[in-house]
Parts: C-alpha cells; structure tokens; sequence
C-alpha cells in the first residue's frame, strides 16, 4: 500500500468529522462574538473550544503533509486551499464543495454543469467570506470610541457593500485590525466576484447559443 | 397527443395574457408604494389585485410543473426563471425576453446576434431589477425616522448607484428590511451586470476582428 | 453608379470636416459651461453656434439615411453609433477613432493588433464620457442651492468616481437632471470599462503565453 | 556581434543592480514621505539620491534605445513597460517580475502555469501601485488644512478602498495633485484588477474541468 493511498484513505475517513468540526468553529466562533453579556466561564469555554478546534485542523495538516511525502513549500504551493483553511480557520467550511462533490461522486449522482458548479463554489465562498469577516471585523470595532458599526446586522450591511464593492461608506471600519481585515476582505471577495459573475456570463451565453439551434428560450 | 405537446400549448395559449397580468401586477404595486393619499377602499383594492394576480402565477406555475411530469426539485431547477418569478413576481415582466423571441421565430423575423440579445436581455433585466428594487425599497425606508430616501426619486437614484456599485453613500437604506432587499439587488445586479459587460466586450472584440478583414469600420 | 458609392463617396468627402465640427462643438459647449461671467452676446453666439453645428450633424445623417436606402428602424439600427451621436452630440467626436483607421488603411500603415485598438478605442471613449459628463452634469449642477460640487474640477473628479464605479460620494450631483446624466455616464461607464478591462485581460494573457514559448518576458 | 546581443547582454549586466536601485529609491521615497520631522540636511540627502537614481534609470533607458537600433515612437510603444518607469520611477520595483521569471528560467526551475502567472504578475503590481500611490497622496494631501487623510494608514485604507473600487468616501483627497494622481491609480487598478479576477475565473473554470474527467476536487 503506498502514500497515495494512505492519504486517500485519510481523506476520506476524516473529512466528515472534520466538516462538522469546522462548523462547530464558527458557530463557537460566532457565539463568542456575538453574545456580550456572556458569563467569563463560558468565554473561557470558548476560547477553550476554538483551540482545541484549530489543533484538530493543525494536525491534520501535518498528517496530510506527511502522507503526501512532499516537501514543505510544494505542500503549501500544491494543497493552496488546506494552507488557506489552517491559517484563516473561519473559512474552513469551504471544504464543504469539495466534501458535497465527492459524496455525489460516490452515489453517482448527475453532477451539475462545469459552470454551474465554479458559480456554486464562488457564491458559497463568497457567503462564507462575507459572514466570517463580518463577525471578525465586528469584533474589532466593537470596542472602538468613534465606531459607526453599532451591531452585528451593521457588521453585515458593511460586508455586502463592501463584497459587491458597492461601498456606500454610511459603515466603515475605523480600528487597524478592522480595516485589516477589510483589505482582506476586499481581495478575497473581488476574485471569488469575478468568478462568479465571469461564469454567469459565459453560462448565459452558452444558453442562449443552445437555444439558437432549438425552439425559443424555455424560460 | 403527448405531455410535452401539451405544455407547449399551454404555454402559447397563457404566454401573452401573463405577461400582461405581470405588467397589470408590477402597475398596481408601482401605484400601492407610489400614491401615498390613497383612500383605504383603493388600498384594499390594490392588495387584493395583487393578491389574485399572484394565485394567478402560481397556478400557472402548478399546471407547468404537472404538464412538465417531473418531479419537484427537478423542476425548480431545469425551469428556474418560472420558479425565481413566482417568488418574487416583480420580476415576472422579465419573460418579456423569451416571449418577444418566440414571437419573432413564429414570423420567420431575423433574430439579433448572439452577443446582442444577451445584452439585450441583460440590460433590460436590469433594469426591472433596478426598479422592482426601487420600489419595494422605498416602501420600505419611507416611514423610516432617519431616512435620507425622501421621495422615489430618491430611491431610483439610490438603485442606480446600487446596481451599478458605484454606492455613493449619499442615500442609503437604514432599516432591515431595506438593507436586505438591497443585498439581493446587489447580488442580482452584479451577476447581469457582468453578462453586459462581458457580451459587451466579447461584441466589441467580434467588430473589430471583422473590420480587420473589410475596409474600415462603419460607424 | 449605385447608392453604395455614393454613400462611400458622401463619407470620404464629409469625415474630416465633419470631425472637425464635432470638436467645435465640444470646445464651444465647454466654453459656454465653463466661462460664467461671459456677456450675453456671446453667450447667444454660443447657443447659435452649437444649433448651427447640430443642424449639419442631423444633415450628414438624414443625407446618409437617404444614401443609404434602408428603411429608418433598420438605419438606426445597422448605423447605431450615427444614430447616438446625433441624438447625443457631445459623443461626437468619437468618430476619430474610425477616421484615424481610415486614414492609417489608406496610407498602408500597419494597423494596430486586435486588443490594443479594443483598448484604445475604449479608453478614448471613456475620456470623452468623462469629460462631455462632467460638462453637462456641471451645467445642471452650478446653479443648486445645495450642491456639493463647486468648480469644474469637482465635476471631474465626481466623473471619475463615478466611470470607475469608486463612487465615493464626497461630491454627488444633487438635481433630477444631474442624476438623469449621472444614470447614463454609470451605464456607458461601466459597458466602457468592462470592455478595456476584458481587452487588457486577454491582452496580458497572450503576451504571457506568447512569451513562455520564447525567451523570459522583455519588460 | 550585433546590436540585439549588445542588447541582451546590457539587461543581463544591469537588471539586478538596477531593481536593487529601484528598491532603494521606493524607500527614499518612502523614508522622504513618512520622516516628518526629518533635519533638513537628510531631506536634502533624500532629494538627492532621488535624483541620482533617476538619472540612472534614464541612463538605462537611454542605453536601451540606442543598442536596440529603433526610431524613437516605436522603440517607447514596443518597450511600453520600460518607458513607463522612466516616467513614474515608483512603480519601477514591477521588474521583479521578469527578473524572478528570467533567473527562474536560467535555473531551468519549472514555471508557474500562464495564469498562476497572470495572476501573481497583476497582484503584484496592484499592490506596488497601492503602496506607491498611497505615498504619493499623502505627501499631496499632508499640508490640506482640511483633508481627512490624518496619518499614512489612513492612505493606505484609502489607497485600498480606491484601487478595489469600493470606494467608502470616509477619506477622500482634496487637492488637485492628490485627486490627478487618484485618477491614474483608478485607471490602472482597474486595469490590472480586471486582469486579475478575469485570470482567476479562467484558472478556477480550468481546474474544475480537469476535475470533471477525474476524482473529486482535492481541496
């Protein structure tokens, strides 16, 4: 048996248990942020909670890293996203693209068309990315005198404008980590953007070029 | 005489009186938002218009998905126009598209290029989005006590700077339900936007190529 | 001789003087928006020149409608760019861009490659929006009690925010009829812009590609 | 020997002495902006090795045109890069890119796919026109009595919020030199943005279709 097949088999044993551990992360995650008037006990859980979570995900990591047998910067280079998840655990759930396509991989379900697939990725993606940054970015401002993000549905007005590069600015980030974050934000949300409205176009265009050959549109 | 005969005939026979249902549905609510003074008896009347135009769609809606014979989520998704229409049917008038095309086929009219009716199709989807928005919107953000959306002019200006995501800022909505009918517009307006763009462009580049081979470009 | 020549010979006689109205035009509407104090014989002699130059504009195109023997919506539509510049007489002198190709065919230069004439074409466009934009959005603009946008130079920064969807929203226009422009520069804009961005992605990537078959990239 | 030898023989001599001087005049530049209270002696200093650097640069430029042997026009559009960062010596770093591809060339090292390499090209280059950009307005809008871009971090949020097109309006520049040089980093971030997310669309549309013919997506 050789590392391919080990680290198959590792895949395929922990992607569930880790899936629902990278949910139970946000939603801890999110607890934590979100309710203020928690008792210190609890806060200590938490934090407590998110650790262990992280070590869990750090050390499948390494194990994967192991059992590819590559060598450390062609790891990261090659398995970019698992880099991605380790450092910004909140995007983790993510994996739940890859973890839904395989499943139906195995059941042999019809899957969807390519470009219907990249807009489910990115759309996903960019949901995740808004709802993590707003959490994070609304913990930093929390604190901050001069704040204009007064609870947590400003945070996500504030991210949606700022995803869809809208940017009304009537909600900025004023502390360092929040804007921080915001530039991050701002990347991120931008490429997975283009994907998706990249795609859509392409996908409206095969549409219609089908239709052509055919009767008139369906619908 | 086969099921898919029978749709299609009952498509052509109920295509033209909905959509002019749909116009009647998009007036009467344009009109509910609109006149503010209008005495209670008007009120009630334009509810319970919309109220029997919307069992209208969704009977059409039940009749398709019995005459298609497939299963539900199967049917959501190949006939997903028909079923974003009747949950939000201030977009219904968008089957305008299909219906102008069908009418073209049946009299043998030469159709536009590709680029061109998705364009075509895009931009005036946008802009109904731009104006359903506008309107549900303003309904919205009228009784608002720190509104900056004083009339509907207002609320147009506000959703072409939305859709367009150049989000001044100058006007934005405040309350909840607002802001959240503002994040679909901003998803919706993102996704077309990038169809007319990217046909634009496309189109642009098909232009040029052509006149490389011809004599220089016309106009 | 046929009409087709006749419409060709009309052209080649008309283009150049033509663009040379067209930016009469340009510099006689900015000389009247921007210069305030100017005494109210100019100020006519202005109006006068602009009608004087708008009447050979509608002129050139009746001539060619009846040159070119079509019908008027199949006119309006296969010479859609005339049909623009009429209406909009400010986008006139757009129709450089054909004249200098025109000329550059006739003196059997080398013509530029395909994305680069696609860009450049583009990019001209955007200036000349911007700048008619800014214009016209100022002249409706100077005169609000409210308004933010002082000098020329606002009007073309706030042109600039907004061809680039930026949006700031530091300066906005603040009349129906500045918004009313506003709306028409955000869509010329945005289609603009889709185009220089999707031309300059293509361009980069068959530079790339072309360069991973030679030696390293030139610089 | 002939003069494209000369040619390639000059860039090999030159090119890494030269980006270590690029990189050393962004951080005089740097240093000059940021220092505030600088003796007058060291900004001297400062302005001098600018100059000096410059002066290098324009050699380097100079040298170029001569040994490749062409008419002036032509050599500034074939070697358009290299005329830009004769112009804005900031943004002369970008250099990085072909260096690092050509040693990695020499070294026979494998290469980056076309648009990892896109990719990693436009975000660097975004991000050295945010950085240059955002000095170079804070040195414009320092003196403003009434700008709202206080300290270096609030440029380089700015500088961020403008480039993604977000654009919140919380700071904005208020002098003519400050708003000209905005103008030009919306021209090119946009440029280079379109780029990027254009490339990362083909990228993940690539890597989902390879993923068709194999085993689910790896992560």
């Amino acid at each position: 048996m050789d590392d391919d097949s080990l680290y198959t088999r590792w895949e395929q044993r922990t992607e569930i248990p880790l899936f629902l551990a990278s949910l139970l992360f946000l939603a801890t995650y999110a607890a934590r942020v979100l309710a203020v008037s928690m008792p210190p006990g609890w806060r200590s859980l938490c934090w407590f909670t998110l650790l262990v979570l992280w070590l869990l995900f750090a050390t499948d990591y390494l194990v994967r890293w192991i059992l590819s047998g590559l060598r450390f910067p062609r790891f990261a280079r090659t398995h970019f996203l698992h880099t991605v998840v380790v450092v910004l655990p909140l995007l983790r759930p993510l994996r739940i693209v890859p973890l839904y396509d395989a499943i139906q991989h195995r059941q042999g379900a019809p899957r969807l068309s390519l470009h219907a697939r990249v807009i489910a990725y990115a759309s996903l993606s960019t949901l995740l990315l808004g709802f993590a940054g707003a959490l994070a970015v609304f913990q930093q401002e929390r604190g901050a005198p001069d704040t204009t993000m007064r609870t947590f549905g400003d945070a996500v007005w504030w991210a949606a404008a700022t995803i869809s590069t809208v940017g009304y600015g009537d909600i900025t980030p004023v502390t360092a980590g929040g804007r921080a974050i915001a530039m991050g934000m701002m990347a991120g949300g931008l490429a997975l953007l283009g994907a998706v409205t990249g795609s859509f176009s392409s996908w409206l265009l095969q549409i219609f070029s089908r239709e052509s050959d055919r009767r008139p549109p369906e619908g």
